[in-house]
């Protein structure tokens, strides 16, 4: 288990994505449209910010943190060769999952969510590449 | 600039520094008291999280933030071999700084905070170590 990403909602990803090349010397590792999103990862060596943009009129959650909380730290994602056993050892440890099994996520990740009240307020994904 | 960690804002670190181990195989690196908080880092091989609990009756940002927020991720942190140069850049780049130079952290590390409002609502820290 290793840091992947910090996952950032945003509803201006070029604005943004331009100012963090500049800025923290991130540059763009992949773009593409999934699931009502414009996601963005920016390469940070050891990791990637990944920068997420509702398409106009998109719902789900994303859009719906953006219109709580505004723009901003949204998820920690961490991953791991073995979703699966990942999964099962979040489950022992008394983590509640929103996923209870991995789905698609962008860039052909299988990614899985736990619930951010198990887990001190903070909403962890893991990711398998 | 590399990722360096996930600040979290927490009441309760050992817990959470517990489950974070038993759910996330992040184990303790490093702990201290540091500016009214108990700063507890968390081992993610390429990072950290950094576990803030407010001792207790301290004032500060995290306490403040865990009044109006409750505990979650606060902040992310970038690990750079200037933080001069870094602040440099992003000063540069038109992010508004909170320290326009570096002042003492936790571990014994540089550190200087962007405003989450020049950077898209997050929080970025900059680290030297």
């Amino acid at each position: 288990m290793q840091f992947d990403h910090a996952g950032v909602a945003t509803d201006d990803a070029d604005a943004l994505a331009a100012l963090y090349e500049t800025a923290f010397d991130a540059s763009v590792a992949h773009e593409e449209t999934f699931d009502g999103l414009r996601v963005t990862f920016l390469d940070l060596g050891n990791g990637y910010f990944e920068l997420l943009e509702p398409l106009p009129d998109a719902e789900g959650a994303i859009p719906r943190y953006l219109d709580a909380n505004g723009p901003g730290l949204h998820h920690v994602a961490l991953e791991t060769d073995d979703i699966e056993a990942a999964l099962s050892a979040a489950r022992d440890a008394g983590v509640e999952l929103i996923d209870e099994t991995p789905r698609p996520g962008a860039w052909g990740h299988e990614v899985a969510f736990c619930h951010p009240k198990s887990t001190g307020g903070v909403l962890v994904e893991f990711v398998e590449h």
